[in-house]
């Protein structure tokens, strides 16, 4: 039932965090083996956006967006908040007031697998959310939750201090002891991507480029 | 089985109507006690719509927008119609044609818990719709409903002559009765958010502006 | 279980497809007796666009994306590729270098009841893509499907050359037997409404346009 | 924001109330012209129940149970519970205890557009529940609702003392002022529907016995 | 927009029909390769029939059942109904008097990727219907679809006279050329399944009874 | 992307297990403040049961059941088979000759967010299974996953050996080393209600035995 804030959280040093932003969600995810998205019903707020932060989390009860408050002073600057409801709501915890606060403090974005209000003033602050749905619905200050705590938020486990990254193809979260290692894999793969995509621009096939033709055959594919 | 059409309804003052516009949705809904949103499936078909008008309903069968003919006679400048299928439907009850139309005669959107279609005209032609979908599929004109009585779209009792208020965060109604008083209300709202928000900026915590502390304390917050 | 790719594939001549296109699918839906539509989870990532081209078909499992690259090397400048997966699955079976690949052969979209991701490149490539999700989850390449055998897309039965035709409104299949005819009704379709628009802009309604008055007094409509 | 008891509610005769729930959900649907219906995600927790009783309503918050209390003691012999929440929740508002008190005090079933649970317990008790989710989640008792205000439960608008009809079929609402005229309308209906019966079970054609075939024949109906 | 009834259609051989029966969904969906199953939405209205028949198909409006009254002329013997809405539709189409028509002519059941009403009727009649949503919205006939055409279906592509096979795992379509070979791939299937059941019942693992665990050697499976 | 055995999982104590299961769902779910539910998505093939056991969980990619055979060999008796998809998927991953396999071993339920077939066979083997789906889909054997890592499976975090509730009210995770204190919990939370029980099967009210009416008072409910 909630009632707890941690206020000690490790974080991943900014230069690794801001590395896996400019990977992109695809391409990390790819790296740490293809785990860690968040579901595809968490969409942002408006396309462009591509941030990671460090992971301030937020247990919350459906309807109940108190808990906001609190995690707020635990943020720093380069955090994201993460705010997994109790059980499945989609009220818009968060507006444009928290939003000016948290980003007050540094903070980059919200994710939240509940729903969101005052979408056009968020997209002038350029403060991005992504969310499961828009829908402004008012929530009360009644019942604790947590902040800080291990929480599971669109599918997803996430712990405070992993890191969160987020673009217009959804939210990945990297468990912060790999993060540096995830970013080296994710810097590898687009310098190989990028030779590849000159090798598929120029009219080469992927059935070439990657050797599939024999696999296939032995698999048993015919063409008529 | 429908076959009514109400031809006086009792409307709203312009004035106060836009005036609701301007306040937008989610406050108007926080300023009547966090009551009439419709359901969050109901999404613009672009952004940075604002508007508000007065409620001309529709009850229509499923796949058939016959009614929609009739309701557009009913209009007035000012007046928004709101369509409710009487069982769940996303057919394109309404593209650039009827838009064309209800335009003509003042109408500034349309709402509806069915679908929509010729978005990129509707788009082009600046006439917002809040719709449960985009789809192309047309639709008859075979069977009555009725234009002008109560009601249910998506999830909340709209009444002929209510104001609708709709933007990015969708669509909300407010009775006629209490129109005036929830936009003093809404308005005396707005400034009291405009000065939190000035004091949040400035990087003050909401646990402090609204002396949560001690509260949280009591129902037992512990930190860690 | 798959394992058949057909290479050769009858395809509508491209200037009845370019024509399609120009019309629009809400058009050509009505113009072939509103048949034809896929589903309306079927969502374009970005807007704006309206294209149409000869269907390349693919049947693949869930969650993998080899049949991808033996549908590439079937490609034609003006096909579409419409990736059918054989169970209900939103991974992210397509992206910046496959479509890179399809678009160096002249593609000109991709339709599928699956995810796709890299939606930001694809976007910046002005490579148009209908999807139930944007979900950056990876596919493996393990299991045979086929290539231009008959699918069920969105709902929609479509064979290898029908002509796919999508906008802002969706996604519509033409049988590659009936494309010019249906063009023929969609281009005079698009004549009368254009009459009808300028009317219905005058502020003419459409129960006198379409003397809708005497059958809606005979079904019962009372006016009160 | 709620916080008003309606403690005084007009009820239907107890013997009009169990003369519609003998007539069943989809004939009284159709009695009162093809209104009423509760949304299909309305399912019961077991087969075979059919009740009918007056409406005693509750607008509760998200994961809040606190108002059922309230409406408990407001129910008297032949009524039923309609939990309306304020917004979309799936909660286990309701279990074996309230449906123990619920019971003592003569009410006949429970209608809620939440959660409900302790489902094995209910069916032994023989108190039936018409419920969105059977989920076992818990709920707090910190923020006032309503109880018999009109609410929109499942989609239809349901007064306090509104009769209230399900079965296996679903739910459906009268409005008291009807009640007895829907009535004599469901039996005049079910006399009927018993002669087709007879008819259509000796193997005579719909066709014929509602004449269709002319009629068929002018809308352009061909048989090949 | 319909208006077609094909009155000859081809059945298969009725001893073939049972024989698939007999198999089941899951048996004869893996013996034709893993392909032909209708979504998982379709649910039967009770548990345990398991029927097999000839598909009498209908393609019909949303909200409008005249096409059913049709097509119940066209059944033979062994017959079952397939009903597809020409777009996503839940009203009950179907209820206790269509099926007792239904069934005076020798129809086994009912598919549709609509609604359903009268499901206590209905299984009291042991007719059993496997439809998408149990929903009494009423629907009229004014609209023709058509009946003996090819329609989809739960995602499925159904053509007249193909085997519908259908248990509580959920529905299979058949095409009526290999419905022979089905069979026999089917029975076969069954004898095979049998005696690894007794050896699995045994004790012994599928991994050494299926020789797997050289081959996930190979793909890297680790024990830890 | 997989590819892991812990072939060492600490398991709780059985008397507690069982114990557990008595308590059912709810009881155990509050007991622990309110966590641990699984989603509602999640339902029985069929009603009655009522299990506890030890988690041996499962990541499997879509489509793909290979590792549930590796599972099997990894139970023990009085085990609770735990699915996880990588990627939403409602395959019939489990049928009756796996389902006599993991009941040879000692295994109690499969818990899984995918599909489920042969659903006839696992009820008349009395093998229960909370699933997301009945869908005869069939899967293939490539790609590998891993067993007893901890994994998300309807929206909760489930580690190996952590103990698994089950009943018609959905399913419930109790972590390992929590088991005996939740337990206690749960019983004497059983006891409490019992006495409640008797109070309002007497027609007392919840409102006065928790002595509500003070404190809605003062929140300002009013009788009107």
């Amino acid at each position: 039932m909630g009632g707890v804030v941690v206020t000690s959280v490790e974080r991943v040093d900014l230069a690794v965090i801001d590395g896996l932003a400019t990977c992109g969600v695809a391409t990390v995810h790819e790296a740490q083996g293809r785990t860690g998205l968040l579901a595809s019903r968490l969409r942002p707020i408006y396309t462009g956006a591509r941030v990671a932060g460090s992971a301030v989390t937020i247990s919350a009860p459906p309807g109940d967006n108190w808990m906001i408050h609190v995690a707020i002073e635990q943020l720093q600057p380069g955090d994201i908040l993460v705010l997994a409801p109790t059980s499945p709501c989609e009220d818009g915890y968060f507006g444009d007031l928290l939003a000016t606060s948290a980003q007050a403090r540094g903070c980059r974005a919200l994710i939240t697998d509940g729903g969101v209000r005052d979408v056009r003033d968020l997209t002038q602050m350029n403060f991005p959310v992504w969310a499961k749905a828009v829908y402004a619905q008012g929530t009360v200050k009644e019942t604790l939750g947590s902040v800080n705590v291990p929480v599971v938020c669109g599918g997803a486990h996430v712990r405070p201090g992993d890191v969160i990254v987020a673009d217009d193809d959804g939210v990945c979260v990297v468990p912060r002891e790999t993060a540096v290692e995830v970013l080296e894999k994710a810097c590898a793969r687009e310098v190989l991507e990028e030779a590849k995509r000159l090798r598929l621009a120029n009219g080469e096939l992927g059935l070439d480029i990657y050797s599939m033709r024999e696999r296939l055959k032995e698999k048993g594919l015919v063409y008529i």
